[in-house]
């Protein structure tokens, strides 16, 4: 174990980090908010501990698969442990464990929130929260790879623990340059929205967080109302650009390479399309004899539909009130979730189509047992680890969910709320259903229950395994 | 595809119906009831169907993988229709779909009922219900197997098809003699049920239908109050039956062969046993507070456990009236099931030892990614195909179960109703939480909610594969 190494980058993290909390400490100073302080002192913490962590660059940089998932998770509490101080000290949270839970809800994209009412917070606070999205969105390890100089062929490890999806390829031999365009073709979208939304009619601060919550499909809003307080061509726009950042970010690379024809010829994002469409389809049947006007309705349902898919958790109204039927649609989106190597969360389509794959191949070998039928993907064959890992990777979901849901039943709500609150942090989606529905949120649970939200939303963020190998002791061995 | 064969053993599986039939033809003779003539016309039904099917041995008698698991689904299917003639022709159930659900939930030891007051009931009617669970307890091919002229070396599949468990073993080389042993143990436990029940004060009808009811894990009730009409030395008796009928029956064998060290060295039993320690422990702090009779409490919470681990489904109290921490016990024991190979439902209590296991071992490999180590269950390495299967069979049944519940949300009942229900369906449980609770029943239910959940229930009991091969085209294919 390169322990050297793992404080090294960590310490990296935190200088990012305390880098990054100079924008809102700006945005502050703009708006002539005194809060703008908080955000220099905790930058100034933050950097504190990266200059301790870094001072000494590591002798021995080699880092290897178990470095990496290590780095990774502890660089993901610490993120989320330093983004709680501008809530604290500014005073907008009182507790430590709320702001933990805010700061956690908005680097995983989650969105969920302990606040009331958001629309008495500083204009700085706002900004942090949906910052905190954006930067989380593409995440932070894949950002140092980009920029920083960590060398080494065990890296891409900290990639993988870091991306979302059965599998990771890079899209060009370098991974350096591989993360770079990922970043650049995450900046270039998030303008894009911006700019959409300028032109929608939305002033300077709404389109920039409004952009930065949809980039990273975190959902954190500047309203109590959260998009329904904008207008529908606002949310048709936003609705849009959610659905983009749901797609695998190769498949804007090979818009830009002009590989038009393999875009189409990719399952993950045809099978999406295909999900939200059949999603909308049967919620606006469903909900049409509510509201009566089939724009109005399929605004209202493809919305709410790109929301859960992506994972992004904005609401334009309170579909707890929806019939059973759209409201189960919208909780299995939930587990869904968006394509690999977006920024959405979820199980990803994905796993889903190899799953489903996996499912006839065995039912195959039932009927003729010396059948010997490799699983393809995309026309290239699914080696067996991933299948393995997949397998492994739902396995542990299920578990880590059900072990969530039992403890957070202690706080004795319904067994509805208990069960789509996990579902809306493991997924990093945000609203639930019941208590934490759109119009609810997550203040009333205990601290114990949102101590184990907060790791859900790590865990479901980085998918579990780096999570989870913290926990093994012989990951800590020499 | 051998179909002569398909509709021999078919022929078969009628005449043993057929012959079943007789036994509550006659306890409506013995107690003067006109609607043992249900059972005798059904009989006659059953009988003549068989004939038709049985009118000409086939040529070629072997069979294969696909032929056998096609043959146990279509006979539990054929099994539950035929079941289902003498609710109808006795007047006891009015719609063919409520009789049909009633049966299959019999067969496939559920004990989910459409009846609202089975006190009403004729006792021939309420011996045949919980004598359907008897019979669909240990199986119908199985017993086939034990006793009827079905040879050829494809067998075996017939009894993995019927049989509960990742993987299911020969207790001796033959397997007519397996299958025999299977059922003697089976009626000899039932035997001391019986002897017991009967011993502890309970009249002949009151004793032989509880004892069917909790050999088959089924859980059925002659009274609307399920076994809290019986007094607590009645229901401490069933209650170490249900956990007894929920152990693989391996363990028995064993002790007929004074194998006594390796019931211990099991880890399924060990398993079993602490799983139920201390979910009855939990439940019993938790409630606690209402009752305040620490004996009374231990009483209430050890049979709602026995009997929800088992999937048996008695109940001795409305447990929906609970804390959320015991109602979400409850929850996840639906879903742990019993032991392999026993007459239980659920998932297994080996199945998830099997997929810890695997969990980690995937975090080992990511600590070190050249470990290659296999999983050892018992001491003997777990073969690939099966882990394949199973992680398979997780996939299958998660989907199912999503699909499941967005079927019947279009009755819009509340999502804990929807959830547990079909949780109490596909784990062959029988009650649930909220309308589908001990106090409620499934009556309400649409009629295509109703075919989902007797489908669910059929796959649920047959560990999903077998049924759903019916639905690949290749298994019809010559």
């Amino acid at each position: 174990m390169n322990y050297n190494m793992i404080f090294y980058v960590l310490g990296l993290v935190f200088n990012f980090e305390a880098l990054f909390m100079l924008i809102p400490a700006g945005v502050g100073i703009f708006y002539g908010e005194r809060h703008f302080f908080a955000f220099f002192a905790s930058s100034l913490i933050c950097f504190a501990f990266g200059l301790l962590f870094t001072f000494k660059k590591p002798l021995k940089e080699s880092i290897y698969s178990k470095e990496c998932f290590v780095i990774v998770a502890l660089s993901w509490f610490f993120l989320s442990i330093f983004g709680s101080l501008p809530f604290i000290l500014s005073g907008s949270i009182n507790s430590f464990i709320d702001a933990f839970f805010e700061s956690a809800s908005g680097f995983t994209t989650t969105g969920a929130s302990i606040i009331n009412n958001v629309e008495i917070l500083p204009k700085c606070i706002l900004f942090w929260r949906t910052f905190t999205h954006w930067i989380g969105g593409m995440g932070v390890l894949v950002f140092l790879l980009a920029f920083l100089p960590i060398s080494g062929g065990g890296n891409i490890y900290l990639m993988k623990a870091e991306s979302t999806g059965p599998s990771v390829g890079k899209l060009v031999p370098r991974l350096k340059t591989t993360a770079g365009i990922l970043y650049l073709l995450y900046f270039l979208l998030t303008t894009f929205e911006f700019i959409a939304l300028k032109i929608g009619g939305l002033n300077w601060f709404e389109a920039i967080t409004a952009a930065f919550g949809t980039a990273g499909t975190g959902g954190f809003g500047i309203k109590n109302s959260s998009i329904a307080a904008f207008p529908p061509r606002i949310q048709v726009i936003i609705t849009i650009f959610m659905i983009l950042f749901g797609i695998n970010f190769n498949i804007y690379y090979m818009i830009i390479c002009r590989k038009f024809k393999s875009i189409f010829k990719s399952s993950e994002f045809r099978c999406y399309i295909a999900i939200i469409i059949v999603s909308i389809t049967i919620i606006a049947v469903n909900i049409y004899h509510i509201y009566g006007n089939i724009l109005y309705v399929l605004n209202l349902s493809a919305f709410q539909v790109g929301s859960i898919i992506t994972t992004t958790g904005y609401s334009t109204c309170d579909f707890t009130q929806w019939p059973m039927v759209s409201q189960t649609v919208l909780v299995l989106l939930m587990f869904v979730g968006a394509c690999a190597g977006s920024t959405g969360g979820g199980i990803k389509v994905s796993r889903f189509i190899i799953l489903f794959k996996t499912i006839v191949k065995e039912l195959r070998v039932i009927i003729n047992p010396k059948t010997v039928k490799h699983i393809k993907f995309d026309g290239e064959p699914v080696q067996h680890e991933v299948v393995r890992s997949l397998n492994v990777y739902m396995m542990l979901y299920i578990i880590f969910f059900a072990f969530s849901v039992f403890i957070i039943s202690f706080d004795n709500f319904d067994f509805t709320t208990n069960f789509t609150a996990i579902a809306a942090t493991l997924n990093n989606i945000g609203p639930g259903l019941s208590i934490v529905g759109p119009s609810g949120n997550f203040a009333t649970f205990s601290s114990i229950s949102k101590v184990v939200m907060i790791f859900d939303m790590i865990a479901g963020r980085l998918e579990l395994f780096p999570v989870f190998v913290l926990f093994l002791p012989s990951t800590w061995k020499k």
